[in-house]
């Protein structure tokens, strides 16, 4: 339930207001120089407070590496990442205590477990993501060093505002070059402005990233059930409030013909290549070699400054307005934790 | 990687044009009354050459019951389902032993396994998925009878002809009263012209299959790497040729505000309910009692009559004009698959 | 519950007195020349009615392949291994039908799934271990084949007769040279005199089994809880019978000194070995490239024709004289089985 | 590799010597109050210096709850046990940093890893168990709240000093009242006086434990790889110097005849028994509601003051005398180990 991974095991721990949170990475090979200030860099790309667009919680979420690691490198054995909550306020929710948030997981837990650590959220909480994004920084810079395997992802659509061309390659500096991480300054702009104005109508906003892995060679992936592409919609689909997952040509196939999208084998010098690319880098399950493209929607965030009216706990009607530190738009963050999820199927399969 | 479930488990084996296909199905509940009918017209639902608008392969689809039942009755002993391949033309192949067709699993699989069974795609064929709904169908059964599940799919869309209204549950009646199996009278005929057309330009096309699953209590699914929709999303995504799964309002909440998609809490007599449904039955990973809802996204068939430029196994590029038995739309078989990953998905969670 | 392995996965299904018994074996390598006779050469020495000290149900068992090999060659597709039950008589065994046999599983069974297939033990028999002998064979071959790993087991105790040296190497043909699978002649002689007078005397035997593996590189093995010991203690008691396991030195280990059984490691040529072996070839769960061994207790097959008093399933008692076939002793049969799990457990780590 | 079970899943991470040792306690029921006194009670059993007999290093062994637990209570979520290494002493370790110890692990993880955390054995000490037993505690207290079932351990060998009776249940009072638990007065003392000379002579001593367990009810386990017997091996067979492990009738089955170790069924009052209890609890791998009995073997503690001779990495003769801290018999404090291993086994079953 909160292990993800066959070969490489992330497990998961700990709640938004409690002690702490963190990840154990298990079956990541030994020997390999562990690079910290990588991983603080990915973990800075999701923390809060990072810009004004983002949540006013402050935290640093600087890690401590407590297993695993011997004289600056990884040992074979199991990699404890944990991350203290330094600026935990779980008084100031108090008064949702009784409240099932519209759209939160407040009724569900407490319908699956009878009790619900209602302090932000608890386990259901997206500060969660610190710990797999930690223990994913490592996973993917071990991709890049030792395997050529470079993910980049971006936001290529927050509310109505969409980027055009959508399955291009960017580099992580032309990406964080915008606050809300497109890397098209245009369209970051509106975006930007889009996000504004659903902040100063107490109001939020979703959007879409976009996904694009470079380097992995053919043959990755198995049949039937381990299809590669199961396995990133799986992961996928594990990171809170997304609502989509497509892969390559996406849901525009569907309305195509076969002789649109077919994309047809071509010699590239001595590398086999396709025309095009609809498959998405996957074909049967399997990696053939092209970039591996997909793209995740996400739903505005639920925590709301408008007035909301929902149940509490006895089942009566309650009028929410949440005053509480939230994010008019949590897509920008999200961004290294798609990457963080791609990484640990990737790393799974391949190293 | 042939195996799907972890409390109840299908091992899936066989070829297209081998001997026989077929499922084991480990874990299911003892003292069930096995109906044989039901599974059967399941299986037929799939089969081809149910109407004009499929492949011409004939084959009966009839399953033998191996092991596992006892006196009629499941004995909580792995069930062997198996189908023997009656139609299998293995000859009709020979001349794609050396070719890596376009968008289809030749070239992935070579890469991946230095071998490929090429009679009819041989283990990448969706003939496989037979052996699935055979040992989905027992299961779909019992969500149904003990636990009053009822997992319903339809096809809302084929090329560019869409249903409507894509969130209502039909009844299988309904549903199979259309040959495309859309529920809807006056859009079936507009898909059905929609396939003939494709066909006779020796195209093909894709499709969306909406499911819409009714009775899940409160409480389904884990959090955070065993998520409801992540393990569906899984599944859907390990059926052949899909390309995107979103559930409840899915790629539309990317454009949405967040006080247009909150499912407000309500109390509809005793019971808890939200007003709107867009998180599709589940909040944090775990059903909230509403129905589930989910798309599937279907690329068109790879294989076309038209004519195309690939590569053989040389390197060299031929000429591709596919002849051989293939369906032109293959949505509407795939019905009764999305119903029995989704059954395999909720039974190995409820049951 | 009815796989094993976590890379190379055998499932295994089916009943004693069912239409079939078998085993899809996932994950196996592709490319690998299947040696149809080295397996069924395997099923042999397990079969019933080789001797006259075992039972006379005759079973050709002859395996079928249904898939995952063409022209001769594993694909990477799950293997299906199918033996049909050719000399079931289930009559024979209506009598039991409502009789919990002594030390069978006949109790736990009902207990657990309250119905019971009361033919021949239905799926508790040691009839379906054949099914994994088809499959493990193959891994066995693959093994000594490609890694040099062989693995011999021969039996070195029948009730009060035990061989006195217990941890050698020994040749298939030695040990097949004797009926009841003990290398020692003069032993051999003692034990088939014991197994014939127990037969005599309508009762049974127990014995052990001695397993030694040469070929497994040092580095085989996971801690902490994926130790080589560990999952070979796993599968061995997996099989019908078994009460005991012990690696190296085992229980004797208990009352020696430290100073008595550490391993000293010493030079020989180029390659580290050990000076004795108490560690069976295994330290911190990951072998040391020594020879791994292993004993295994069976106890006497519980099926004798000696009147004993038991309970019928109104809780009544009844008196029981087993007048079926059965083996006076399981032990020799029981060879091929034990060499199966460890091949099982060694390609799973290895290959 | 460092997860055990499948429904409540222990993970384990950390190093002797390094910043901390922990679990990580997955799927463990919700709304279950914690008591914080029984897990030190039994963390207090396990740890170092607790008498003379035992080593002198000194941890106090206070674990830290860093996630899963509400108010007191457990959430669901997975719960984190921290324990920080406070004595530790790497630097007396510098000396063996070249050393393949005879019977550790030093050579075999070198051999696998090619990097190893030589103080105190690192990954591979038995340090690491103080995270399983905090862990375990808690299954086994709520396994003896909820259920009943009551796990007792004792030593029932040291050396070639044997209790006489060992399948009996003694109270934890018993049990802890020897110092080297062995709930005989007698034989305990004998016990001790074996351990003080080989203390004195800088000798070690191995032992068995026997552990009986009452309060399963019948149905526990599964055929034919989920055998509760060998879940129990796999689970004991885990822990650090365990030789050899024996269900019920155990390696003695091995010499005696059918009609001398068959278990007849007998009606006590409305429940059905077993006359005698060779099976161990324990018949097709499933539990028959007798008390389940196991018997484990521990070899000598490798680290011993003698004089002996091994390798370096340099592939020299050296030798080899340990001055460290070390147990002379690990036997008396694995009896908590040995009981939250068969806890993990049967709360994954049971709960």
């Amino acid at each position: 339930m909160n292990s993800f991974g066959k070969n490489i095991i992330l497990t998961s721990y700990g709640e938004s207001h409690g002690k702490a949170v963190g990840a154990i990475l298990d079956g990541f090979p030994a020997g390999f120089e562990i690079d910290m200030s990588y991983i603080q860099s990915q973990l800075d790309r999701r923390k809060p407070g990072q810009s004004a667009l983002t949540t006013s919680r402050k935290e640093s979420d600087l890690f401590d590496l407590q297993s695993g690691v011997f004289e600056g490198k990884t040992t074979g054995a199991p990699i404890h990442f944990q991350l203290l909550n330094t600026d935990a306020k779980p008084k100031d929710y108090d008064n949702l205590k009784d409240i099932y948030r519209p759209s939160h997981a407040d009724f569900t837990y407490e319908a699956k477990y009878g009790i619900r650590d209602y302090r932000g959220g608890g386990r259901s909480s997206a500060r969660i993501t610190a710990g797999w994004v930690a223990a994913g920084a490592l996973v993917q810079d071990y991709l890049q060093k030792k395997q050529g395997v470079i993910i980049s992802s971006y936001v290529s659509q927050i509310g109505s505002v969409l980027m055009e061309d959508i399955s291009q390659k960017y580099t992580q500096a032309q990406v964080d070059s915008s606050p809300v991480r497109c890397p098209i300054e245009k369209t970051s702009e509106q975006m930007i402005q889009a996000v504004n104005q659903a902040k100063n109508s107490k109001d939020s906003l979703g959007g879409v990233i976009t996904c694009v892995i470079s380097g992995v060679k053919p043959g990755v992936g198995n049949p039937v059930f381990g299809k590669l592409n199961a396995h990133l919609a799986h992961a996928i689909m594990s990171i809170n409030a997304t609502k989509g997952f497509e892969i390559g040509g996406g849901f525009d196939m569907a309305s195509k013909l076969g002789s649109e999208v077919n994309d047809s084998f071509v010699k590239e010098g001595d590398a086999i290549k396709t025309k095009s690319n609809f498959s998405g880098g996957i074909q049967g399950g399997i990696s053939n070699g092209m970039d591996i493209v997909f793209r995740v929607a996400f739903k505005p965030t639920s925590t709301i400054g408008v007035e909301q009216s929902t149940l509490n706990t006895s089942q009566d009607e309650v009028i929410l307005e949440a005053s509480g530190r939230h994010d008019p738009c949590i897509v920008p963050r999200a961004v290294p934790i798609v990457e963080t999820m791609a990484a640990l199927v990737l790393g799974d399969l391949i190293i």
